[in-house]
C-alpha cells in the first residue's frame, strides 16, 4: 500500500512548491491526514533559478527537501510520485505509485512552459522551470563557448556566440540581465582567445513594453539597464519558429543562434481527467471559485499559477507569481479546517505586496503598492526579500555567502560543466 | 584549429586533478606554451567525493573551475576535450577536438575505477570517482529508500535498504560512516513509517584489516568508530559477482542489495597509443624513472595516479594519493624549466606527510610521520587539512559553513534527487 490508512480524513495535496507547501504547512497536526505528492523529494525556489542557469549560485541552495520540512509533524505523508489522472468520480489519483484516494484534493501542480503548440521551439529552445533544466541551461552556454573556440568559421562562431532570450517577463529581463554580467565580468577573463565583442545577448519581447505586470517606470528603467549593461532588447518582434540554428521571427531581424532560451510564456500545469469545462483552456489553469474550489467540484480544490479565479481587479486570474500561491495555500488551510468543524469559510482576496525584478550589480526595480523605486535601494530590497523568502537557515547563509562573494570579486564561480548537455550521452563523465 | 601556435615550445598537460594542476602552475608564466586538457571544465576536489554522494555537500562546492584557476596567465590554455590517443612519433596527441602537437607531454590523467574484468559488477555496482558519479549515488540511495516505502514485501525493503560496500580502503570506510550517520541522523526523521532496524550497511574487505597503508592503530581504531557507528564489517571476505540484486561472495555470507558501491580498486587511467612495455599492465600504470619520464620516452611524462615509479621504498609505485600526484606536478614543472635552461634535473623523492581518514562526527584516523592519533582532535585536524586544501575561497567558505551547519544540527540537507538515476530517462525533470 502506497499510503497508509488512518481514521482521519485525508487531504492530498499535488505539488510541493509555494502553493502546495503552504497548504500542508497549514493544516500541519490537524485531524487530517496530509499526504504531499510531488515529482521531486525538493521545493524549488524558483525565483532564483536564473542565477543557477548563469553560474551565480549552486542548485542545491535553491532547493530544499520535502521530507525536512515536515520532520516532525505527524499527520504527514510525502511520496515521491508524478500524478497521471483524477478520478473524481471514486476519489482517488492515478499516480506512478498506483491509486492514491482522497477526501479533499487540492491541486497545486504550478506551471509549465507554454510553447503556444509549436513543436519545432519546444524541441530545440531550452526552458528554465526546474533545476535539472536551469542546469542544462547552464551547461550549453559553457559548452557553447568552448565549441565557439575551435572554430575557424566566424558565422559559426558568432552563433554559438548569439544567445536569444524570448519574453520580456520578469524571467527573461533577470536571465537577460546575469548573462549580461557574464558577458562583463568573467567570460573574457575565462576566454582571452576569443573576441568577447561577437557574444550577442538579445532579448526579444512581442509587445512594446517589458515587465507588463509592473509599472511603466520599472518598465522603462528596466530596459535601460538592459541596454547599459550591453543587452539588445528587441520590442514589438515575435519569434515564429527555431530549427536550432536559425530564429525566425514575424519582422526584419532574425538570429542564427545556438542558444534560444524560451520564457515567453507559462500555462498551468494541468491533470488528465476532469471535465474540459473545469478549464480555462488556453491557459489550462483550473476555474476555482472564491474558495479555490474547481467548478462544479466538491471536494476538489486549485491554487497556485494552475488555479484561475476570476475577481474584478483580476478577470484573467492572479498573476502566476509566489505570492498568490502562498495566500491562496495559506487561506484554503484554513478553510479545510472551518469546513471540519463546521465553521464559516472566508473568500480568498488578494493581498498585492508588490512585485520586483533584478537587472544586475546594483540594478533593480521595485513596485510597491505605494511606492516604486529602482536602483541600488531597489537591488538591496530584491536581494533581502528573496534571502528572507528561502527556506532554510542554510540555504539562506550559502546563497548569502555567495552573493556577497559574487559581488566583492565580480565573480560567479559556478560555472561547471557537471552533466554536459551537448554530449547528454556521457553522463556517466 | 583548436590551439593557436606560439613560437615557445608546447607543453601539453592531459589532466586536471591533483597532479595536472600542479605542474601547470608550476609553469605559469615562463617562455613555454602550457595547454591543459581534460573532459570535464572543473578539478573535482576527489576526498570529499564521498560527502557529495551522502547529501553533506554540494558538488559545486569541491569543484574548481579550471579556467578561473588561470585567468591571469598569459601563456596558459586550456581546451574541454578527451584525449583518445597519443602519437608519439609524430609528438601528437589525437582528441575529441583534433590532434594537438607537443614539444613536451605531461600524461596527469589519474585514475579509474577497477572492477578487476568483472563485467557484471561494472555494470550493476556504482563507482564513486567523479561528481556525477558521486550525484549518481545520492540519487540512489533516495531513490531506494523511496522506493522501500511502496513495498509491502519485507524481502524486497530489505534489499531496498541494504547497502554494500567493497573495498576497505579510504573510500569505502568513510563512505561507510557517512552512510551510517544518515543512518542515524537524518533518515529515520525523513522516513518514520519506515523501520530504520532494516538498514544495513555492509562494509567488505578482502584481507584481514581495513586502511592497509596506515598504521595497525588507526586500522584497528578505524573499524571500531565503525562498529559502533553500526557498520557490519565483513574481512576476508571477497565479492564475487553482482546481478543488481544478489552479491556472491567468496563466504558463506552472501547479500540481497539494491546497491552496491564499489571501491576495491583502481587502476591507471592510461592513454591507448604507446607500447605495452611502457606500462605495468595489471595497475595499468606508466614506468617511469626518477624524474617522472615514460620509460623508453624523450619527452612524454607521466604523474600522479598514472605513473609508477619504482624505488626502494615503493617498489609498486607511490600510493594513488593527492600527495605523491602534487609533489610530482610541482617537481615536473621544475624540472622542464631546468632542462630548457640547460640545468640539471633532480630526481623525485617523495615527502610523505602522512595519511587520514575520517569515520564520523568526532571520530577519525591520523598518521603523521612521528605521530599517530585518533579521535575528536583527529577529526579536527582532518577538516582543517580538507579546508585548507580545496581550491578557492569560495569553495572553502561554503564547505565550511556546510560543516558547521552539519555539526551543529546533526543534518546534512542536500538529499536532493536533482537527477533521478533509476528513472534516468527523466532526465528532463
Amino acid at each position: 500500500m502506497n499510503v497508509p490508512q488512518t481514521s482521519f480524513p485525508r487531504v492530498v495535496i499535488i505539488g510541493g512548491g509555494f502553493a502546495g507547501l503552504a497548504a500542508a504547512r497549514g493544516l500541519e497536526n490537524e485531524e487530517l491526514q496530509v499526504v504531499l505528492l510531488d515529482k521531486h523529494n525538493y521545493h524549488t525556489f524558483q525565483p532564483l533559478l536564473y542565477q543557477v542557469a548563469t553560474g551565480g549560485l549552486e542548485p542545491d541552495s535553491i532547493a530544499f527537501p520535502l521530507r525536512k520540512r515536515f520532520n516532525d509533524v505527524d499527520n504527514f505523508f510525502f511520496r515521491l510520485a508524478e500524478v497521471k489522472k483524477i478520478n473524481d468520480k471514486e476519489n482517488q489519483v492515478e499516480t506512478s505509485i498506483g491509486d492514491i484516494s482522497y477526501d479533499y484534493l487540492i491541486v497545486a501542480t504550478g506551471s509549465t512552459t507554454n510553447f503556444f503548440g509549436n513543436t519545432n521551439i519546444q524541441k530545440f529552445a531550452m526552458e528554465m522551470k526546474s533545476i535539472p533544466q536551469s542546469l542544462n541551461i547552464r551547461s550549453l552556454i559553457l559548452e557553447n563557448f568552448e565549441e565557439a573556440l575551435l572554430t575557424s568559421d566566424l558565422r559559426e562562431r558568432q552563433k554559438l556566440m548569439n544567445f536569444v532570450i524570448v519574453g520580456g517577463g520578469p524571467t527573461g529581463v533577470e536571465l537577460a540581465g546575469a548573462l549580461a554580467e557574464m558577458k562583463k565580468e568573467i567570460l573574457p577573463k575565462d576566454y582571452p582567445d576569443l573576441d568577447i565583442r561577437l557574444m550577442k545577448i538579445n532579448l526579444v519581447q512581442s509587445s512594446d513594453c517589458l515587465l507588463k505586470g509592473m509599472s511603466a517606470k520599472a518598465s522603462e528603467k528596466a530596459e535601460d539597464f538592459l541596454i547599459k549593461l550591453g543587452v539588445d532588447v528587441w520590442k514589438n518582434l515575435r519569434v515564429l519558429d527555431y530549427n536550432g540554428d536559425f530564429v525566425k521571427t514575424n519582422g526584419e531581424d532574425n538570429f542564427n543562434a545556438a542558444t534560444v532560451i524560451w520564457a515567453a510564456g507559462v500555462k498551468g500545469e494541468a491533470i488528465q481527467g476532469l471535465e474540459t469545462k473545469c478549464l480555462v483552456e488556453r491557459a489550462s489553469r483550473y476555474k476555482v471559485d472564491l474558495y479555490n474550489r474547481i467548478e462544479g467540484k466538491e471536494n476538489i480544490y486549485a491554487i497556485g499559477d494552475v488555479a484561475c479565479m476570476n475577481s474584478k481587479e483580476y478577470p484573467y486570474g492572479h498573476p502566476m507569481m509566489a505570492q498568490p500561491a502562498i495566500q491562496q495555500g495559506e487561506l484554503l488551510a484554513k478553510n479545510i479546517i472551518k469546513l471540519l468543524r463546521g465553521k464559516e469559510i472566508k473568500p480568498f482576496i488578494y493581498n498585492d505586496k508588490g512585485s520586483m525584478a533584478t537587472i544586475g550589480r546594483n540594478k533593480a526595480v521595485v513596485d510597491l503598492p505605494k511606492w516604486k523605486f529602482q536602483g541600488v535601494f531597489a537591488w538591496f530590497v530584491w536581494m533581502f526579500v528573496h534571502l528572507f523568502s528561502l527556506i532554510g537557515f542554510r540555504n539562506k547563509a550559502v546563497v548569502f555567502l555567495n552573493w556577497v562573494y559574487n559581488y566583492i570579486r565580480f565573480d560567479r564561480e559556478t560555472r561547471l560543466i557537471i552533466r554536459p548537455y551537448k554530449r547528454k550521452d556521457k553522463y556517466s563523465f
